[in-house]
């Protein structure tokens, strides 16, 4: 990979995310050298990736270009790298672009939609887990619109128009409410020649309340919005089965749907290389104890979604969000720096902030350590909080530009399709001879 | 295509560019049944285009969805569809989405990039008159400079970093100035490891002088700019071949590039169906009269970059630009009403504007009718005058913004490989055994 051995010793990360950025920030002038792979050249900021999926940002807004970041940062090298493997015994990762040894290794390759091993499911769902992935669902959802005014068969309109979505965590939420939006203020007034009304939200939860990471007081305010909204929440059903066409399920209940988008779980993104004991068969984590070592290795680390610490508190681990990736990437550097200047370690903690979920204009709920609330106010806190956590000035700007935009005129202007996602497949279409 | 006949004429327009949009908002609610169909659901700014493709603006700043335009137009149909061929016997359009008949018809289907019947050329050059083809170019950019710092052949290092430009009209000039600025300003931070002063910029124009369209002082200003920036014109040479690898001219001089964009022609995309009678082999327009009336058809009818309509003062017809197109959109708009009510029609007149390019920061030329200028205040007048002709406020804004961003910071933030257009191909790489 073309990268100079120096004298400090060398720390490889591996993944751009909240963690990673995280940890190469706080390693930043340390006389430590830096290398950090991505398979992408930006940082993205998925907490937000719901609004791209549905108009109301442009990709551009939540992604930051991870040399921006790093920049200003000595012996620190960034590389466009898709790592294969790694070769524990002779401390070394394999990438497309070439092999590169290290002293430390740090994983922080996050994690990816898990469809549970379901292969039909995987094949026919759409994901969000990636800017590609949301782009799709933003140009599938207008596609699907062209295409339901060119029909004259009523199942397949119905079908089009009909948008199941499998989950009902904070991005399921999120997605149903941003649609139900879409439903109200945009699709009416730019398809004025299909009865919109008839597009349908519906939301399938497989335990019996949504956001169940979150307060009960979140969950039943949270339905009481999206019910407000017109989302139909089917609760205690789990989806087994979707052919492109027909969402089936444990119940009675099915869905006749050409849009299923699959939120219901992630799991690890692995690579290949470690040994056996230290990965979790449970969401592909990999087991590490309270300095994010991971089990059998001294020096191998792992952070953020893809970093299974348990504790008396966290008997599943920590939550897969940004929050605890954020502190343990910068719990972990001081911890290296410790572990190279042979000092003791620290453990990490995890400082539970609360969480929150939005569903649509002045909707939104938060669960604060000490107070939870719902409403307005918990939507302008959700707001703040997101604007202020995007890297970068001018990201800030355009994204509070857009949603001033968005909010004073119910409007929504990035319905583009700039990278069509289906050819069109008519089943039906018409001719007009008259 | 499931539109219903109703007592109003039919008016079918094809294509959503200047000259289409200029012509539908003109026919707004006026007893007349008016259908546009695109290929895409967004009506481009092609003047920006090279922001986008050197990373200074996000597409969806230059794009506008189409339904949003036509929102609140009586009688107003828009279609996504592919129009393949015109029946013109029986007064058809036959699309992907199925046939339509027409009373009337508007071709506004614009132009394509011409490569003069040079396959290999068209093979391996980048184009750039669509929104993908720009953010090809921006990706192959970065990818180039993320595959520069991986190599030790120096040769590939130096194509890789080589970029040349055919073609030293606006488009041509405009991204030779945006490259030099981003080898000045951007580059040698993002990639420290790297030796960015080599990149090369050759601007390669076949007559002699760039900037033909526009006055004597403009071309001579902007390539005193051009120099000032670094990049290197080539005057009196044209170009003919590029193997991938090698440009090959007509003079001794070649060079070894692993970008080749071609900004030297522009050819009318035509759609089968017409008689040959109308066609013109030159740049494939279509021979309109002063009524911009196909020659030969009474309702048939071509505005903007495909319409050639000779008089004395454009013996080649009117330049293949915005200026032209809107005004002819507007004025067939009157003559069409006219038509349909009887009225005697007026022959088009084209009111030139003058035209301008910016080839960087401060530096622009601009040529009025009675007044040509260049320098700081052409940049600004440039500026206010794209900035003002972008549809909706919400992308003015967000393009201003980024403009102002970008001035003070000497930035750009976009510069993200979202849609990686080429896979690695490593013709070498280096394995790091250090």
């Amino acid at each position: 990979m073309n990268i100079p051995r120096c004298s400090f010793p060398r720390i490889v990360i591996i993944g751009g995310g909240f963690a990673g950025i995280s940890l190469a920030k706080k390693l930043k002038n340390k006389n430590i050298q830096v290398v950090l792979l991505d398979k992408h050249n930006y940082h993205n900021f998925q907490p937000l990736m719901y609004q791209v999926a549905t108009g109301g940002l442009e990709p551009d807004s939540i992604a930051y270009p991870i040399r921006k970041v790093v920049q200003t940062f000595d012996n620190f090298y960034f590389r466009l790298a898709d790592v294969k493997e790694i070769d524990t015994k002779n401390n070394k990762v394999i990438a497309d672009i070439g092999e590169l040894k290290y002293d430390y290794l740090v994983l922080a390759t996050g994690s990816k939609t898990n469809f549970f091993g379901n292969k039909e499911m995987e094949r026919n769902c759409m994901a969000m887990k990636t800017i590609p992935q949301s782009l799709n669902i933003r140009s599938l959802i207008l596609e699907n619109f062209e295409q339901a005014l060119l029909t004259n068969d009523i199942d397949e309109r119905h079908s089009l128009m009909n948008f199941v979505l499998v989950g009902g965590g904070p991005t399921g939420v999120e997605l149903a409410g941003a649609l139900a939006e879409m439903k109200k203020a945009i699709l009416p007034k730019d398809y004025p020649d299909l009865d919109v009304r008839k597009m349908e939200i519906n939301l399938i939860q497989s335990g019996d309340r949504i956001l169940n990471t979150m307060s009960e007081n979140a969950s039943t305010k949270a339905e009481k919005f999206l019910i407000e909204l017109g989302v139909s929440v089917w609760k205690n059903i789990r989806v087994t089965g979707y052919d492109g066409r027909i969402v089936s399920t444990n119940s009675d209940l099915s869905f006749d749907s050409a849009t299923v988008i699959w939120t219901a779980g992630v799991q690890g993104n692995l690579i290949n290389g470690l040994a056996a004991d230290a990965l979790v068969a449970r969401a592909e984590r990999i087991k590490v104890n309270a300095f994010n070592q991971v089990e059998g290795y001294d020096n191998i680390f792992a952070i953020g979604d893809i970093a299974l610490m348990v504790s008396d508190e966290y008997p599943q681990g920590h939550p897969m969000m940004a929050q605890p990736a954020m502190q343990q990437g910068r719990h972990l550097a001081e911890n290296l720096i410790k572990l190279i200047t042979k000092k003791e370690l620290k453990p990490f903690e995890y400082n539970d902030k609360g969480s929150m979920a939005t569903i649509g204009r002045n909707k939104a709920v938060v669960d604060l350590p000490h107070y939870k609330f719902s409403g307005v106010f918990a939507w302008f806190v959700w707001m703040f909080v997101h604007l202020f956590s995007l890297i970068g000035f001018k990201n800030k700007a355009v994204v509070f530009l857009n949603w001033v935009y968005n909010y004073i005129r119910f409007d929504r202007e990035a319905r583009l399709i700039i990278r069509p996602y289906k050819k069109k497949q008519m089943t039906s279409f018409t001719t007009d001879e008259i």
